[in-house]
């Protein structure tokens, strides 16, 4: 962008996005306590402004309805007064965590006696691309603002009138209590080539994280200059190890799979080493039949099948790969430990791995071969998330091993600037 | 990459990436005993085998010198036997640092009972494009595998045989002592198709960095599809504050420009405060006489220059922007505190910025409103650099603000993954 570009020539997207970073840099070096009045600010005008915010979701829905939307989806757009309360609940929640800007990461006084530390700033302006869930739209907002941070939403175009007013009413409160509103801002259309124009704006905006299905993660993984934060994806494994305690592992497997199979910490496939087979697979076929899950079997698997209640459908390559998402789970027996940690490392996602095990030996090995966000030693999958960590909140989870992996809370929306401190030092 | 992509198939370049990453998944889990042998192994190398090093390097020189290259590149690719033991003693000085894979970063004991931990790993496979200097093939490389990473190493073809030679050196010493001489590997070809394959690999190379000029840099930053880490392009500023030590000014003025021009910690701007300028200006224009530096000034700066021993030419909007990396400076006189940090913020490429100020109001405003990787407080712009920070090595200088910033080393070239510990915890 040359200076002498007139602001008036620019995309809506381009000036968003430099309006945006004025606001961030207004923003950064603010206390704590200014941005924590902006976000009660943010909860009470929620709650004042509930009609107004379901009758614009209720256009949403009606248009979803007329598209012959399924329920599920429909459901998850829906906003009622009360999921607005719960809404307005979570900014306060946001409010009462830490501020992680201006957190001392490290320091020390070097050898020449200049001081030097390594603190937390914001990181300037966060573009937020996700699908469906309108809450999304007021939970990034303030996280971002509790960071320090300018925040751009794209939302989907199927929530189009519940964001645009979300954001009205965000804004609005934010200005009210003395910040400046262009830290929230919608982006502006509702084409594709808004989020296209989004990718491309390196040097404007700092990060993008993309929330949602497979295929927009990849979209914008693949097409962005912009420095992305890949979430999300879990085809999450469960191992039952040669030494394993059956009605933990029952458990672990049940919770894991079927407790909430629309997440992405949920369980995709079920490994179980050769020597514990005989005693669990029929126990653990029975219990998944009666959860209600389909089993993806390979041959071993299967030649268990016909003892129990279970469904199990012959496996392909392609089931170790699937993120199901569904009552459905893939499953194999491994010959040892370390066929299964090979399986976990060729099919994975990267999200989540169980071990459920009585060895401490296993468990150790477990642990330091596979290399996802998170190991889980005789705990369920779902586990991974940013509020059972105790993070407080959480902006998505992050698969990709640069900046931020697993859950990210407030300090994973941060970077670092070192500070130097002489007195006329030189080299 | 589908699992039945036949490996004879692939490209030389997909080869190379593929067995990194086994190599990684066995070097991954080392103990830094393991590693440090290795370290050591190859720094003994390194000197036995100097004979064969500097033999190859002078093929490169005598192809450089056909091609009419300036001796300053010229002197910058040449190894000769103190040099090559004085990267044979950096290699020992990275063995001696701390491993920085294991350290728990964080961990707590949930409400529940969980044990949550969140532990330092290897990134995996790091790919390290750059140019001239073959010192950096085994800084790089001992850097990587320290930290428990394997490395791809896309030198110039300048250097394509001294890097040859010093990569089968690594590699014999590597394997000679135990580990998989594939952690360390040359990228084939010399051609630029192999740099755009090595961008586009993604899911086999965890992270790119790019070392050396901006184009190269941009070129990375933009095609890439793997993760990049952006290093190096330093437009430094020095401001001197209404309130300063006029000798102390002059003395960081100096150091910042003229000690070592040509790198990416050198000042390419000064900002003098309009109320300290007739008494600091007349001196630091004949101090940087004196040093050999060209001023690129504005019309207030030109104003001092016939009183002074100085050529000073009419800067352009071009030369706020100018990485110098020689004896030139840009100057301007600026109104205000808050001017300078506009012309930061609007000009910095966001490597280091130093204020010289008495005033400790403006030295704390200074450091919050710049945003930069570095903010020098009465110091010079020369002190961003991983050894003078005590870190011991460095892989480069980040300027994004993703995963890390300002100089990187050993921690920067990890990531980290959650261990949940539970004893059968459900959800």
């Amino acid at each position: 962008m040359s200076a002498s570009t007139p602001y008036e020539n620019m995309s809506p997207v381009t000036q968003a996005a430099h309006r945006a970073r004025t606001a961030a840099a207004e923003i950064a070096p603010l206390p704590r306590s200014a941005k924590d009045d902006a976000l009660l600010a943010i909860a009470d005008a929620l709650e004042v402004r509930t009609k107004e915010i379901v009758e614009a979701n209720a256009l949403d829905i009606a248009k979803a309805r007329e598209a012959g939307t399924s329920e599920t989806v429909i459901d998850r757009l829906t906003l009622t007064p009360e999921r607005v309360r719960a809404i307005a609940s979570d900014v306060r929640d946001v409010a009462a965590l830490p501020d992680p800007v201006g957190e001392v990461v490290r320091g020390s006084t070097l050898p020449n006696g200049i001081d030097l530390r390594q603190v937390r700033v914001p990181l300037g302006v966060v573009g937020i691309i996700y699908e469906a869930r309108p809450n999304v739209t007021v939970d990034a907002a303030a996280l971002c603002l509790k960071s320090g941070n300018a925040v751009l939403l794209r939302g989907s175009s199927s929530a189009y009138e519940s964001n645009t007013a979300l954001v009205q009413v965000l804004r609005d409160a934010v200005g009210g209590a003395g910040l400046p509103a262009d830290a929230i801002q919608l982006v502006p259309g509702e084409s594709r080539d808004s989020v296209r124009e989004l990718m491309r704006a390196r040097g404007l905006v700092d990060v993008l994280i993309p929330r949602g299905g497979a295929s927009l993660i990849r979209t914008v993984v693949e097409e962005s200059t912009v420095p992305v934060i890949e979430t999300g994806t879990g085809n999450c494994h469960v191992y039952v190890d040669a030494q394993a305690d059956l009605d933990m592992a029952v458990d672990i497997l049940i919770n894991s799979k079927a407790s909430r199979p629309s997440v992405c910490n949920a369980a995709e496939t079920l490994l179980v080493h050769q020597d514990i087979a005989d005693a669990f697979l029929p126990r653990a076929l029975d219990a998944l039949a009666e959860a209600g899950v389909t089993v993806h079997g390979d041959e071993r698997v299967q030649s268990y099948a016909d003892a129990t209640k279970a469904t199990v459908v012959p496996a392909t390559a392609e089931d170790w790969e699937t993120e199901y998402l569904s009552y459905d789970i893939a499953a194999a027996v491994v010959d040892s430990l370390d066929a299964a940690v090979t399986h976990i490392r060729r099919w994975t996602s990267g999200h989540t791995e169980a071990i459920v095990t009585t060895s401490q030996a296993a468990a150790r090995r477990f642990t330091q071969l596979v290399d996802s966000t998170t190991v889980a030693v005789n705990a369920s999958t779902r586990f991974t998330d940013g509020g059972q960590f105790g993070f407080g909140a959480e902006i998505g989870i992050s698969t990709q091993k640069l900046h931020a992996r697993g859950p990210m809370g407030l300090p994973e929306l941060t970077s670092t600037k070192y500070i130097v401190t002489g007195d006329g030092h030189v080299r």
